[in-house]
């Protein structure tokens, strides 16, 4: 192996153990440290988020990707070699533009504003919030001007989500989405009756848990390498690509918890499948967030909300909880494919999810332009959830107050939700076209041959590709909301009975 | 306060931070981890004390040191500044004389030795271990020459442990154990009946694990910045001065385990302890391992095997298990103080135990200095067996292979476990001059003046002190096993009808 390359390895490995080091920590926090332990947790955590982007920004690093790109050019554009001198060279140079200075505060920041959101949200107070809402502001501001490239402010945002996605591009997949889904939703909504009462329990949040192992063990969970345990805010975690960490709830009154821990699933089988070869490395993760989002989204929704995995395993969900012994598979099947307008995006339906988002896309460009002024982003949130999903907003606990990301500065990340949902049925379909019989091994609760193709497809190139290349090479195209918009519509016409409507 | 200390505690916070870290990765590993994760955490923690190694021993750390000179001399010897300043400026010289090659070799050597070693005790061959043995002991004699300064070996290796200690001093300490024991374990054995059966229950493992949370609470144990979990060696581990962690075991067939979490509580109270001005420096824990131990022991005998600890605790213990309901408390006394020669050092009695450590004491010296071939150790360890506590030794699982550290490279370790019994009686004298009322506290389950004692005595120091120090600023005098030996002769002739046998 060439000298200069086995060294980027080895300086690479060093930063990925401090970056995964830095991942168990926060899965500890989350799960099972001691609430006094926090503030020792945060020391630890900002000492191995600086010393990873001062090693991983050091000029050495710089130094071998120069001396490397002859080396680059002999190698295939697709080897793992080319891709991972390529990939880091982009990480390192964007990294290089924000001073650690910026990168500390920035940390810094989110984690003051985080605990003040939470006793906002908890008050209902949003001007509790709205200075450190500000300061976030105003940080990304100063990040954005260190690009210094000429894009647009959200532009260069979400590049950190999904690289080199234009707000251009998202607007243009959203606007057909919200054409298309009020009228479905509308129609969908007029169907429900209070015919799914049975939905809310009581059922033993033990009994959720056992009957979400099942089902994930199904879909290649292996206690041997993954864990499931509890938190408040489901979510997946990796301390390496043998050491998944899926968490979720369980609400006695709330049977739809169990696709928390299908949606985390997906997100560990990403992780869990990345080519080994690429391991210690920076591209050894899932490859955007939109990507992420649509192996979640497929497992929880095109596998978990599916017909032929009810038929597989709802007599088994009868068993673990008798008292749906009296509610028919049908009856089943159509509750947990309900669409109702509602006021919280993470409970909310799949249809009804994406206009939440859309709302928030929204809100974001405008907060960022100046065009809204931050105290006046309840208002506005409220005026759209009314104009979007018809709903009333009571306060602002579960209106603008509701979701964590502006708190932490992520400002850019809420669109993947949807293109996640997009990308999943793009990927669906060619999964449908590789394997005629899915239907059948679904219905037979077998899942061996699709994890499979996602594997091949899709996970085990990590990073290798960048997002639109990875897509390309799969679906012969880009995003297009065409798939999913067809998908919404073929199960409304089975679940809730609604026609063309559009 | 002055600037360039400002700047030591600033690079120290980092590695410290780092440290605990790897220790809660670590504890993780026994308590969580699946166990495919073994080889990403390897990496990581090589990853983590590489790191710390060397940011502790940058040559800025020495400069820092060099210029802060004048400034201890200015402050008092037993200011946070000044010891801070000269317990690091030692620290820092004798780490800088290891070589990182070395330091990571070393790591890498107990890395590949310990699961070897588990297989050879598994087999019951020792001639699996022994190449890895002498590869152990081979780089401890190239540790032992970057230290360069005409002290012995064995002395070199004890300071790692208990710092100043020669092997001079653990001689003369353990001889007198050496003559005096003997005849106080015969004298006890002799009294022994088969009246102990229910001790061997059935229990079930929950109830125990409640029954040890009630103890430790009692002891100062709070879930609020403690965790008490399980795993297959008891151990106590810290990842910030209010993030404790604990583990014990259980087993149905053994109610002895009990004793496991009050060990380890004792740990616990110690890391817990350390005065928060000291948080995130080097000083921020126990300071010797002998020290460490006389808090776990003090806990687990001193106050888990007294009279009153069980006039008060019995009653409940016959509560959680009702099966104890038709044995005395008088008899249930006897039995967790029953003494009897057997193979197993961590299941040995509180007099034995001091025999299986000289034991070890000896024959690592003689391995060290080539006096004792390694592939003779087990012949070795089974004839003094013999000698020592007239047991026979049926295999190498049960003799020579059945503790870990030697595999772990650790030699000079295990003479601090016997040294922790004899400081923890000298620091108890102490206690009851302070605490004339403290039978009367413990009987009625109160801790609280005790822990607080302790605290205000021993943990909140630290590091400031060395241990000869401490002890000295306790006791007024150096380490001395006559309270110790007092202690047992008086608990077997309560427990055991033991008379003078001196």
């Amino acid at each position: 192996m060439n000298e200069k390359y086995a060294e980027l390895r080895t300086r690479l490995a060093e930063v990925e153990d401090l970056r995964r080091a830095a991942h168990l920590l926060e899965w500890d926090q989350e799960t099972m440290m001691p609430p006094l332990g926090v503030s020792s947790r945060a020391e630890q955590l900002a000492s191995l988020g600086r010393i990873a982007h001062e090693r991983f920004t050091a000029s050495e690093i710089g130094r071998l990707l120069d001396e490397l790109a002859s080396f680059e050019g002999e190698m295939a554009y697709d080897s793992d070699e080319a891709s991972l001198i390529r990939v880091v060279r982009r990480d390192y140079e964007k990294a290089r533009k924000v001073p650690p200075e910026l990168h500390g505060e920035r940390a810094r920041a989110a984690s003051i504003a985080q605990p003040v959101w939470a006793e906002a949200r908890k008050r209902s107070d949003f001007s509790l919030f709205l200075p450190y809402l500000q300061k976030n502001i105003d940080l990304t501001h100063r990040y954005v001007e260190c690009m210094d490239d000429g894009r647009d402010i959200y532009d260069v945002l979400l590049d950190d989500y999904e690289q080199d996605l234009t707000t251009v591009e998202v607007n243009a997949v959203f606007d057909e989405l919200k054409r298309e889904l009020p009228p479905l939703i509308e129609a969908a909504a007029a169907s429900n009756g209070e015919e799914d009462a049975f939905m809310r329990g009581p059922f033993s949040p033990d009994a959720q848990h056992e009957f979400s192992l099942q089902v994930i063990r199904g879909f290649g969970f292996d206690p041997e390498g993954w864990r499931l345990d509890r938190s408040v805010h489901p979510f997946a975690s990796s301390a390496g690509p043998n050491d998944i960490r899926l968490t979720s709830r369980y609400a006695e009154d709330d049977l739809h918890s169990l696709f928390s821990a299908m949606h985390e699933c997906g997100h560990g089988l990403y992780e869990n499948g990345v080519d080994l070869a690429l391991d210690r490395t920076p591209l050894c993760e899932g490859v955007s967030y939109a990507f992420h989002e649509s192996q979640s989204r497929m497992w929880e929704n095109l596998v978990g909300r599916s017909r032929p995995f009810w038929r597989h395993f709802y007599p088994r969900l009868q068993q673990a909880f008798p008292a749906l012994a009296q509610v028919d598979e049908e009856a089943f099947y159509r509750a947990v494919n309900r669409v109702q307008p509602s006021l919280i995006r993470v409970d909310a339906d799949e249809v009804t999810y994406n206009l939440h988002v859309i709302l928030r896309f929204e809100l974001e460009q405008e907060m960022l332009t100046g065009k809204l002024a931050l105290a006046d982003v309840p208002e506005a949130w409220d005026a759209r959830m009314k104009e979007y999903l018809g709903i009333d907003v009571p306060d602002a606990r579960r209106g603008a107050l509701q979701d964590v990301h502006w708190s932490g500065g992520s400002f850019g990340y809420f669109s993947t939700y949807s293109l996640g949902n997009v990308v999943s049925v793009q990927l669906w379909e060619k999964v449908r076209e590789a394997m005629p019989d899915l239907d059948d091994q679904i219905e037979a609760g077998e899942f061996r041959e699709l994890r499979e193709w996602l594997r091949e497809n899709v996970h085990r190139h990590g990073r290798k590709f960048a997002p639109k290349e990875l897509l390309d090479r799969i679906v012969g195209g880009p995003i297009d909301p065409g798939p999913y918009l067809r998908y919404l519509k073929d199960k409304l016409s089975d679940t809730a009975g609604v026609g063309a409507v559009a």
